[in-house]
């Protein structure tokens, strides 16, 4: 009879990736059972979707049966720390813990530790795909001791883009996060190399290019068909002005993990690392520097300085 | 009667490029003359594929019938400076000239002045697609007068990867050969995160990452999913610890051209740029500032020197 029943897993945290993977968890035939520290959330989506609300952790571990999945979307850091605190005491050895969200792999590693001392099994999960996931399905890269991949097969299956296909075991914790890590680093210079691209398409005003039928055109027989372009096409159709855009692109962590672990092995990786400085330059963080070099200019060669305003 | 007949293009250069797209025309339903200076990869190509095969420049062009299409596949430079001079007193006025190659688009606008000077019809057409168009269909970046490009659009129809996508009137003479250039100045950026990523997975031993199903995962719902990607993953699938390849890496002018203009508009390109000297660095290309670095440190510091063996 057990056998017959829909397969259980909890979700712990519901924002926009947590949601939509229980989404697609629930649509693949698994009986999601979701937590997320604004009940709210749990109870919307429950009504949206047929995955059954918990209003505590303590009612979620106990809406699963054993042994239990659980996945894991928080926010890197504290608001993880804080859950697994509270969710290991209440597991039972056997039980397996997968951490989807963007954490630093050694964190991943350190939470790993944890659970292993009270004999939960502790995966780590990068996930891609954004808000497109919930259609497309998400690449999963999981790190993880190889029981507890098999363990957590069926959840992996419906997640990815195929059963067969866009999820991979990497290899021991830590490995998962660390694959997602890079992934994203070489984000940041793609995004980036795409960009200088059309800046300098843009411009070249004396061809008066239009950035929205060449995006378009190079997503079919270009060598940079990309989905990435798929997305730039899709912007610049809607708006290729960008006057109301500030130009100012924010970082979420993982290009300066990339960096640093490139620093640390001392593989050279100077465009994503450079990508990622292009993105503080926007951010203003070299500002201090470009009003110091304005000033040796002053200094140097009287050149005239321009005063804040 | 006429209009029942093929259609015919004259294609002049039968290196890999030229050759596959004569013989894309040729199956799309055209009637394609070819020239190449070896006469026996014309004569072969014929036997092939049904082209028929000019022995000469002026066969080519008497075997067009008038206002005649002419596509140059050659070198950029002197190859496709002297097979111009040669044929622009053999062309009449109507007639059209695609330069197909991949060439500096201010070569490509004097080139263009000179053919409207005996009213021969200039076009400037970047192409991308690599060995794959010929399957695919090549990605055409067009630049010309819309009259001429409208004469040219049956053989642009064929070679694109469809009738009405990846092909793209981008503006006038040059602009074709510009966005091609930034294209591939973008490709530079990519194909230089991409590695960089993938050396840092290598690096982390620890993990003994396979990267090459790593690669295959990323095809599949991530975002770093690209056909450089893909082609990543295929030669990875072959080889990934790559100990026979040589850590060289080739540029054929195209990222040096797109830095330059990056220069010229005085636009910051700093991951193209740099995706480009990372190039020369492979080539060796910075050692002697490797070995002025050495030698300061030697006379700062004391630190041995290694001497080249």
């Amino acid at each position: 009879m057990i056998s017959k029943q829909k397969q259980r897993i909890g979700m712990v945290g519901l924002g926009r990736m947590g949601a939509n993977m229980a989404r697609r968890l629930q649509r693949g035939g698994v009986q999601v059972v979701v937590y997320n520290r604004h009940t709210e959330t749990s109870t919307e989506l429950a009504k949206e979707t047929g995955v059954l609300a918990a209003d505590s952790l303590n009612a979620l571990v106990k809406a699963l049966p054993t042994p239990r999945a659980l996945w894991l979307m928080l926010p890197a850091g504290d608001a993880t720390e804080s859950h697994l605190n509270e969710l290991l005491p209440m597991l039972s050895p056997g039980d397996i813990l997968i951490n989807g969200a963007n954490a630093f792999y050694e964190d991943s590693i350190a939470q790993a530790k944890r659970a292993e001392a009270v004999q939960v099994h502790y995966m780590d999960a990068g996930v891609s795909g954004g808000v497109w996931g919930l259609q497309e399905g998400y690449a999963l890269m999981v790190g993880g001791d190889a029981a507890a991949v098999a363990q957590a097969k069926p959840f992996l299956e419906i997640l990815a883009p195929g059963a067969d296909k866009g999820w991979l075991h990497c290899g021991p914790v830590g490995s998962g996060h660390f694959v997602k890590m890079v992934h994203n680093g070489i984000e940041y210079g793609m995004m980036q190399a795409l960009a200088e691209g059309f800046a300098i398409l843009q411009g070249k005003t004396e061809f008066a290019l239009d950035l929205a039928k060449v995006a378009e055109m190079w997503r079919y027989g270009s060598v940079v068909r990309s989905w990435l372009l798929d997305l730039t096409a899709d912007t610049l159709k809607k708006d290729q002005v960008l006057a109301d855009i500030a130009p100012v692109v924010a970082d979420s962590g993982e290009g300066l993990w990339t960096a640093q672990a490139a620093l640390a092995l001392k593989i050279p990786a100077p465009v994503i690392t450079l990508a990622l400085q292009m993105r503080w330059a926007s951010q203003g963080r070299d500002d201090y520097a470009a009003k110091l070099l304005a000033m040796m200019r002053n200094e140097f060669g009287g050149h005239a300085v321009q005063k804040e305003i």
